[in-house]
């Protein structure tokens, strides 16, 4: 529920994959002579959108293979440019009326766009990196996500009323602050990359999915919260309550589906029959797990990342050969066509005509709120990542764990974090800047527009040309594969069960994570496996 | 364009995924804490019906599984089946109001579960068998619909008064002779199976996917006839220019789609980078092909079939290992998904309240029709598929190919085709029905709605264990593998080039069909592989 959970105060239009009529094409030779299915104006103009759009993506995909290949522009990058190019030319065609083909909102978003985005990351995600790390992982994506919001709306208080902009009641400075603090997970997928930098994958994406879980729970007591009587750490308290309540919750969803999933692919053996049967259940669990979560009013994201992460461990390893190279890549192109769909649309977005018109601030008043938030999701996120690193750091050096994280590790956390921008704000536009009330959003939608696939550009290059620096280094130290790693171990879970249980204990304290880890693998071969399946 | 030409002649409402409010689910727990994404009652009733339509799926998918293990039940039939428990469970919990989770509309239909479908049917058909028999699906799938539909016409206009029902214009009888003509392909699908029985499937699919260029056709012929001046033979050579214009651009279509996208993935050699990227390519350009159809209001399944046919021909070739594993199960996947969507949606549809109120009409009347339509459909199919089967057998009597239509074979054919209960009939029933002028929709909606599903599954058994029965010796003739086959071919075509051109011409004579594919071959070997790919 990234950004979008303030629409509870501002309720919606409705909703839908809303075609605007563009411009009519009428087909030429011999179109009279023949029946249409698509008889309405409505319609027609919803298959002229997806021709439309279909075609774009097609030219999207090609033209991000020729300019990936020769390292010139990222996927995502290539995307938004072209979109800011259709949109340009739809601009003309329609004669300044709109830069759109489709309407594109949360419903979409959310529905269908955002779901195997997140699954197929939870499903290739190196599970063994990411437990390895989910101490810091919580500690980015929690408490990272207080101090951040905290820092950010005590800052908007401060210095909005400094670039003229005014009367915004309390809870709006503080949803600011909560709005701007969680990061998206979307573009740290595209900024970094598993196999090149797991570590810092791992932590930053890590940290998107977990406050994805603290942003709802943060945002709702904002929302409840009685500004006049503030009371302190009671609200700490209960927020942390929330939080745990809400993440147990999620988790246990997802886990629980991928669990169903794996054993009712074992318990009836599909791989006799049907590669399809194997492939539709376990994209239609995880998708019902996701729509639960909705339901429920649980972490979406969570709960399907955990879908992701179980059925990898799992339901995986009980289908066929063939159903297990289709899902890798399924999964990974139902992920990647999402991913090009959204960037195409924030592209076009960028230029969408409604939006410039609604302004009626002056240049300076709203570039002055844009750099005003743009510095303090900065240092907000600065005034998390650095400590919070070094507490981390100072966690492992006590223990035997080899990742610890650099300088060069932090900086690249604090800017990759950042990565908010393209997909975020454009869905967010008219919940956030509704939330803002009235004033707020003639402010600052014009450059939000225009600045946002800009900035998302920007921060694209660097981010990605700095990762590369470092890329080899980090190589080095983490190319091992993750099978072997789960073998030594699992040699070590072996060793532990040799010793007694005096030294083992000193082995918990000194090697946390791995004396966990070996303690859950001797758990998962006993226990689960045998039931949900996987390698013994 | 099935069954849905007419609706030119009756503007419908509106379209979409539209979700009805069945009963609002209140979640407990903690739900006035959290925010939520979907906050007014729509998005909130959406993501319910998803909910529960992708939960009845996943049940449908499993029960299916065990039912056929025990060779009781077709995987449609027990969509069907379960699809009329729920909608009963639905009729009860939402005290009579509906039997329904989503609404089901042509746009659902031809937008999203169509296209998968016939894309999947034409990327696996065995494409050597298809075209061996290309001429005799071309008797069925064109003239065949010319007589059936002219004794349907007849049949109707005589005996719809003897039950009680007139009122219709002449117009109205040539109508119901077009939409009773077309069969179903998504049917013979789920009933033939190619494995099984090849030859056959080959036959009755093939004219389901011909008849549908022939329907459209038909159908605006008709709506454009001045009946006051009937002119005979110029009609029907209208019509059939009309025919061969509609089918050569929609074949056209798909076939410059399919060998784009070979092109496109030969030239830039995508292996090197991305199966995501090979496999998206693939999906969007087929399914923009299919828009682009129904852009220009041809006929979108040939487009999509033949699309799909020289996909698996040249790009398949082009693409990485994993990603032919991939493609092969992921369209097999993405067509199954869409199959049991739409047989769960017919049994669910089954059970429409609102369907069964519009009915007015004594019982008798209402059977009356049913039993008119039904056996004029009979009658109809029979006047085709005999005589049409004897001209085809006569006419490959006179050369060396194989295939004959033995006469197990045509009452197979005769009736396979007669499945185009379920679907089709659920989705013309507002159009179908609404043509017929408003008495008829009193008198044939409840029967229709009763007996539809009743007939699908009674037909779905029947024609499912014939088929059976003469398996074992079809499989004989025709088990033989495609590659093998085109090896022997291959053969042949190589010894054509050593013989001199009068011997060829008299080969040509005596087995036309061997030897265009020998042609072919040399063509496609000689300057189609080396541009768009596949094995030299």
């Amino acid at each position: 529920m990234i950004f979008h959970l303030e629409v509870l105060l501002f309720p919606r239009q409705t909703l839908r994959l809303y075609p605007r009529p563009i411009q009519r094409i009428h087909s030429t030779a011999g179109a009279a002579y023949r029946g249409d299915i698509f008889s309405n104006d409505t319609d027609r103009s919803l298959v002229i959108s997806i021709c439309i759009f279909v075609a774009v993506l097609c030219i999207c995909i090609v033209t991000g293979h020729l300019l990936e290949e020769k390292r010139w522009l990222d996927q995502s990058v290539t995307a938004i440019a072209v979109g800011c190019i259709i949109g340009t030319i739809i601009l003309f065609v329609s004669k300044g009326e709109n830069s759109h083909i489709l309407r594109f909102d949360e419903e979409l978003f959310f529905i269908y766009l955002l779901p195997p985005i997140i699954f197929n990351a939870g499903f290739q995600v190196k599970k063994k990196r990411f437990f390895e790390n989910f101490f810091t992982i919580m500690l980015f994506g929690v408490f990272g996500v207080f101090i951040s919001s905290a820092i950010i709306s005590a800052g908007s208080w401060w210095l909005f009323p400094m670039v003229g902009f005014d009367g915004l009641e309390k809870q709006d400075y503080l949803a600011v602050g909560t709005i701007f603090s969680s990061t998206d997970t979307i573009c740290t997928l595209q900024i970094l990359h598993q196999e090149e930098t797991p570590f810092l994958y791992s932590l930053v994406f890590g940290e998107g999915v977990v406050n994805d879980a603290t942003s709802v729970v943060l945002f709702n007591t904002i929302k409840k919260l009685d500004v006049s009587k503030v009371q302190g750490w009671r609200i700490v308290l209960r927020i942390l309550i929330d939080f745990l309540y809400l993440f147990s919750t999620s988790t246990i969803l997802g886990v629980s589906s991928g669990l169903l999933t794996a054993y009712v692919i074992k318990a009836l053996y599909f791989g006799r029959h049907s590669t399809d049967r194997e492939i539709s259940l376990m994209v239609l669990m995880a998708y019902l797990s996701y729509m639960l979560a909705e339901l429920f009013r649980l972490s979406s994201i969570l709960t399907v990342f955990f879908s992701g992460i179980v059925m990898s461990h799992y339901a995986w390893h009980n289908v066929t050969e063939s159903s297990r190279t289709t899902t890798r890549h399924a999964f990974a192109t139902m992920s990647f066509i999402a991913e090009t769909f959204i960037f195409l649309y924030v592209g076009m977005d960028a230029l969408d005509v409604e939006k410039w018109k609604v302004s009626k601030t002056s240049f300076s008043t709203s570039s002055g709120i844009y750099a005003v938030i743009l510095s303090l999701v900065l240092v907000g996120r600065a005034a998390f990542v650095f400590p919070l690193s070094a507490l981390s750091n100072h966690m492992s050096s006590t223990s035997y764990d080899r990742s610890s994280i650099t300088f060069k590790h932090q900086i690249i956390i604090w800017w990759a974090g950042l990565m908010r921008g393209a997909v975020s704000i454009a869905l967010a536009f008219n919940q956030v800047f509704g939330l803002l009330t009235k004033p707020l959003v003639g402010l600052l939608l014009p450059e939000g527009g225009g600045g946002r696939s800009e900035r998302s550009s920007d921060v694209g290059s660097p981010s990605r040309s700095t990762s590369k620096v470092i890329e080899i280094e980090v190589e080095a130290q983490e190319e091992e594969e993750e099978e072997e790693e789960e073998a030594a171990t699992f040699g070590l879970s072996q060793s532990l069960l040799g010793i007694d249980k005096a030294s083992s204990f000193s082995i918990l304290l000194e090697r946390p994570a791995h004396t966990i880890h070996a303690y859950w693998r001797r758990f998962d071969d006993t226990y689960m496996r045998p039931i949900f399946g996987g390698p013994l």
